[in-house]
């Protein structure tokens, strides 16, 4: 399998609905997206200082199910209204999962 | 369920040498602590400009799971051996995992 992995930082413009909407949203997408295996996300626990605010986790059957997510409309859509304008820090990878 | 995550560039002083051996080193982590239930890690894939380099991706029953990962002796070797002196950025989320 493969999976790919993105957290965030979010900026000043960032909000409590932001935030909640973006989940709602988020939540949407393994029913439109037929690639999507496994999909979890979620904001950081709090534990550790120095960490990023926001993660998800994303499984696909193979590079070609990852870039159907990547490419999605409806993605697309949530990343420019619901991350694109928050983000102050990315940080993804993308990596064979083996099992 | 309680997932951590975290990911990495490596700075100039990373070698070959260096990944290969905290890959070995990574997979013997399982076994040496019972907590973990799911343990996954490797390269970015080098699909899209601007990644990390490195993720790894751990699951745990609660956040004393995790806890106890994290400060253990021998992840604390790993760190201190090959990835601390190796890493130019990290970003980390830690978050509790539906299902």
């Amino acid at each position: 399998m493969f999976r790919h992995v993105v957290t965030f930082r979010w900026n000043a413009e960032s909000t409590p609905a932001q935030r909640e909407a973006l989940g709602a949203a988020l939540a949407t997408l393994p029913a439109a997206i037929g690639e999507i295996r496994r999909y979890h996300f979620g904001p950081d626990a709090g534990i550790n200082p120095g960490n990023f605010e926001f993660a998800v986790v994303a499984d696909f059957d193979d590079v070609a199910g990852y870039l159907v997510y990547r490419d999605h409309p409806e993605h697309g859509r949530i990343i420019g209204e619901l991350i694109a304008p928050y983000v102050e820090t990315r940080a993804a990878v993308q990596f064979e999962l083996s099992d």
